[in-house]
């Protein structure tokens, strides 16, 4: 925007909090439970005192069966299920062989959605864990969403001491597949270093404060507050980067570089050192231009063929 | 010993180096499929050089269903069936219902022992990873095996820079549980922090550096070095304390508290805090006396119901 305007939006009216979309990424799953508990505790009775029509929070846990094994999923990964076409035809659903994560993504696009329409929930804030050393991320698909982009600022603000980045994954919301892609507005928050299967305090701890300042935001957002226009940075991927495999066996052959390892989000210059292979021989970056790495030795993206995701960094006006 | 004593102690030549007992433990299953690849390499050239009767090293990946589907097991933990009558009785194990870990133990039983007996392998060495901040240590069922205490003090010695610590699980040779129970001499070697199902270069390369110091120290020792006695600290395992948990669901209801995580052996004192509840409450350690903790928060040991081990440190003269 170059010269000051307001802009008037909508209020936000049903929030979903999600947990457990990945069955072994726990913070998540013990915030949910949590917040479960507390039926009608402190996060809503702020807001309800001050509104007539008071905020309504969805506590969804997403994938029971995977939690239930302390895996990411049972039979596909359900946050690749809410793509449009998948999520919304009935057509071959109906076979006894249709992977758990089908039918739960069905439900959960019944629960929150459909996806697309004006029913769907105004918001949804679905909890992941990563094994990088990631910090607190906002992953969306929008660099322009103005709710998205505004909670990242205000979380930014409210926890100065937790490193924090926005993430863009440039897909249209047709090809979109996450849980979050079903709200109207959406995203995931990833929060890491944490080994999957393991419930880390602080991570708990930052996890629990990031969706109390994001409800709380929304509490300030309904009740007509004007927030300033500002900058963001934004994070967009470009491009995944495998690991180095076997031609027959498609066994990886070298582990990302002790250099690179846990330095997500610090630049990755053409020829530095990306992987040291089994052997102990150092393979470097072969690109043309420095990026930012993120995602850099991810357990799950091991299967999905991903040792590090690359993306460009931009100074969003909001 | 309280006097120079020479003691003497036949060579040792089968040696056991085992790899991915728990499939999803990616350091040993990475360094024995290299070790396999090279074949007549350097870890065995020098000592076959200088010696009539060459070392033999078996490379052993312990659990191939579990490293396949990349996780700790299939049926039932392999590292927990090596006991005395189960590894041995071939009664109960002809059905075809028979957990696929019961059937591998046999095989390894076979292959490395018969635990017990003459025909066993001399030295069984288990790689191991955990998600607790343990650097490297040698987990052994004695704390007087000359054998294991010389080694351990040898890769002290050669490892400056990793933190390292032997420690002793106080059961009998019949209760003894795990693979490397089967040989005359036998250790876990167990490095960490590493998230299950990731390899960390760091990670792999010190056990890849504790391999080849084990393997040169039985060189040494097979070619008559007379090795000096000496002193070693070892942490005896006392007992475990599982995670506070809801009396009727079994979850758990509180993390390892931010002020333990990641402390292993940093003497734990009554009164200090151990966890911190889901709703922020912090539970304090109730015993009498300090003790060590160790494997904090480790992945696995979740549906163990161990959410730290205690131990106490002695020093021990060799």
């Amino acid at each position: 925007m170059e010269v000051d305007e307001v802009v008037c939006l909508p209020r936000l009216s049903r929030v979903a909090v999600c947990g457990g979309t990945h069955g072994n990424e726990l913070s998540g799953v013990y915030l949910v439970r949590e917040l479960l508990k507390v039926k009608k505790g402190v996060m809503e009775k702020e807001e309800e005192q001050e509104e007539e029509e008071p905020l309504s929070v969805l506590k969804v846990l997403s994938n029971p069966r995977a939690m239930q094994q302390c895996r990411r999923y049972v039979d596909t990964d359900l946050n690749r299920c809410f793509t449009h076409i998948v999520s919304l035809s009935p057509s071959g659903l109906t076979s006894g062989t249709v992977p758990y994560e089908m039918i739960r993504s069905r439900e959960l696009n019944a629960m929150l959605g459909p996806k697309g329409r004006s029913g769907a929930v105004d918001l949804v804030c679905d909890l992941h864990n990563t094994t990088a050393n990631m910090g607190l991320c906002l992953i969306a698909y929008s660099d322009c969403d103005w709710i998205c982009l505004h909670i990242f600022r205000h979380l930014q603000r409210k926890m100065p001491d937790i490193p924090m980045r926005y993430i863009h994954f440039e897909v249209s919301n047709k090809e979109s597949y996450s849980l979050d892609s079903v709200g109207k507005h959406g995203f995931a928050m990833e929060i890491g270093p944490q080994p999957h299967g393991v419930v880390r305090s602080n991570v708990y701890t930052a996890m629990k404060a990031g969706v109390q300042h994001m409800l709380d935001w929304v509490c300030f957002f309904n009740s007509g507050t004007l927030f300033e226009g500002e900058s963001v940075d934004v994070f967009t991927m470009i491009k995944h980067i495998d690991y180095p495999r076997d031609s027959e066996t498609r066994n990886i052959t070298a582990a990302v570089h002790p250099h690179l390892q846990d330095r997500d989000f610090c630049p990755l210059h053409p020829e530095d050192p990306l992987f040291q292979t089994f052997s102990g021989e150092t393979l470097r970056y072969k690109g043309n231009e420095p990026l930012y790495p993120f995602f850099i030795n991810e357990c799950a993206y091991y299967e999905k063929g991903i040792a590090l995701s690359l993306a460009r960094k931009r100074r969003n006006q909001l």
